[in-house]
């Protein structure tokens, strides 16, 4: 059947039918006074979402685009940088830092579980000279779907007094609270593809004080990425170079639905689909791949063995039009993911397990009827 | 009258609704098999555009992030460039070279006119130690309507031998016969929001054999702009960060209609829409910027003086509803521009004109009835 296709992966997430049409009005000039308007409310918007005062700057990149020029701003060729990996976005961010020539440190923990928050005490608490320039932490690990503990982190970068904290709040960012000036949070990077309800296209950065502070004596050459710019043009509704103007229009009723669902009942609500999936997956006798006390709120991995995951998804697929995401790099097989952020309520995770009982039936999985949905509806009540 | 916005700037171009409706579709993961054989049909489109056998890749930046990394890919720190400036992106070129410590010769004209070819010639015949890396031109210069000599450039560039041609087609691409591999051109930037009928977020950059083997040796680290990436990617139809799903849907679309109109089609059309505005404007007895040996068939700028060009533009904006493009740094409020590039008609142009000649007279003006649509209108026969 055509068009009935579903995406439960961690991005691209769904898009509301409003963001959809809002995408859909013929393009205006981005220099225009009535697009600063909408650049303006963009940026309270975001700000609000952000939970800070400090500026949120737009990029017309993707995540990886953002996690760069969260690097190139901020610190110089040379300097000591921790970075935590533990999936393949942490593993991204250290070859990030590799490539421009960064003194790089990989606190690394197996793909599945959490960073050990000891082995960031231990490295910030011996450097007394101070070498350690930025710390960075993958919030949520989509590849594995662990929440690593950046509050405790982040009390050690506080702890450590120079260091940046650099978060990847890719698929966090609007699916779990992150009250980045509560928390003090230097540079958190984000991409419109996951909690934002819109489809990709946009990097986020929020920069702290602490951070423009360190940008002004930052080495790395940069044009398109130099963060100063963005900085400058927002203050005036701006933006330095053309912004992908239907996109905004997306972003702009994306951030409208937000606020009328609010802060509150956008984290609720995700942690909510996110205990009834893994409420779901374990009455239906599969293993959570990671543990509950570091559960992404954005995307449940679940290790199928000795059924196939890769089996599992293309029934999903064939049958049901459900996309779910596989494992990525030596997870392939092993695992598959179910993205459950952004635009996805109730009733869509209640689809999902029941589609997902019926497949596992189907490859032969003993499951007594109505197990997963029953399990999965109680934490809904 | 909301809702009757008409944008006649060279840039953001209008956008046709069968583009827009292919952007307001859901998305589809990026990693799926659909979305690969999408990528594979722009690939191919993109070819055909582009008049080359070479890889076209699409990065998720506006034009100057295709700029930056025409540049970051094929020299390297301290390397000698040549930069033809004569308006406010070949300024913009010169700068990123600056930025990224290249030992840049800016070969300049005043703005309006076109860069004088001996110039090059003399260069590069006297760099006797093949010092010249690249010389970077920009084809239609958008600020100022002026379209340069690329052919004869090129030309000495290749008789330098050593030297890559690096072309903005920003603003000629899909508006004026470039054939790419005709001319031997080594890297070709453009940007979604022109010839391509599609809005902002998307730059492309086609690479040819020779510029890759100088991407071998190039020093300048480099991970999101990494164009490596992209062409390994292309050949299996797949990206090597998340696309912006919605605008490749939108170019899918864009491309299909280009491809009804031809190549010849849409050529002979933007040169009918250029010489209709020239002949325009002329008889309304106001001053053309560039001459019409070096006009871009893009934008069509205009020196209304005595009259302000501001003044001009608020009329056009407030009683029609139309969007024209001022002048830019030490050019602003003296001229005005027109763009006519992208999905745009005869109709459009006979519409603009009528309306700049209404605003004219309000203006106090001396202008016969009908005067400037008689001349667009004989140019269209």
């Amino acid at each position: 059947m055509e068009d009935k296709h579903m995406l439960m992966i961690p991005g691209p997430t769904p898009v509301p039918e409003k963001v959809l049409l809002a995408m859909a009005k013929h393009p205006i000039g981005h220099r225009s006074s009535d697009f600063s308007k909408i650049i303006a409310e963009i940026n309270d918007g975001l700000k609000w979402l952000h939970q800070t005062k400090n500026e949120v700057l737009s990029l017309n990149v993707s995540g990886t685009g953002a996690m760069e020029a969260s690097i190139i701003n901020f610190v110089s060729p040379g300097d000591r940088v921790l970075v935590g990996v533990n999936g393949k976005f942490g593993d991204r961010w250290a070859q990030i830092c590799e490539v421009f020539g960064l003194n790089t440190t990989r606190i690394t923990a197996e793909w599945g579980q959490p960073l050990d928050t000891e082995e960031f005490r231990t490295h910030l608490e011996g450097d007394t000279n101070k070498e350690i320039k930025a710390v960075i932490i993958t919030h949520s690990e989509t590849s594995t779907g662990v929440l690593n503990d950046l509050e405790t982190i982040n009390k050690y970068i506080k702890d450590h007094g120079t260091a940046l904290s650099i978060v990847d709040a890719v698929t966090s960012l609007g699916a779990y609270n992150i009250p980045i000036d509560d928390l003090d949070l230097d540079v958190v990077a984000s991409g419109s593809q996951k909690g934002y309800m819109i489809p990709p296209g946009l990097g986020f950065i929020c920069v702290s004080d602490r951070a423009w502070q360190a940008y002004e004596t930052c080495k790395f050459p940069r044009f398109y990425m130099d963060l100063g710019k963005y900085k400058k043009a927002n203050l005036k509704a701006s933006t330095p170079f053309t912004p992908p103007v239907n996109l905004m229009y997306g972003l702009q009723t994306a951030l409208q639905m937000m606020q009328r669902e609010s802060l509150e009942g956008i984290f609720a609500r995700h942690l909510r689909l996110t205990k009834a999936t893994r409420a779901a997956v374990q009455a239906l006798g599969l293993k959570l791949f990671a543990a509950d006390d570091c559960a992404s709120t954005a995307v449940t991995a679940i290790e199928p063995s000795p059924l196939s995951a890769e089996d599992i998804r293309k029934i999903m697929s064939s049958k049901y039009n459900i996309a779910l995401a596989g494992g990525q790099d030596h997870l392939k097989g092993k695992i598959f993911r179910i993205g459950h952020l952004g635009f996805v309520s109730d009733r869509d995770v209640l689809t999902g397990i029941a589609c997902l009982e019926s497949t596992l039936t189907e490859l032969g999985h003993k499951v007594q009827p109505q197990t997963g949905v029953k399990a999965a509806a109680a934490v809904m009540v």
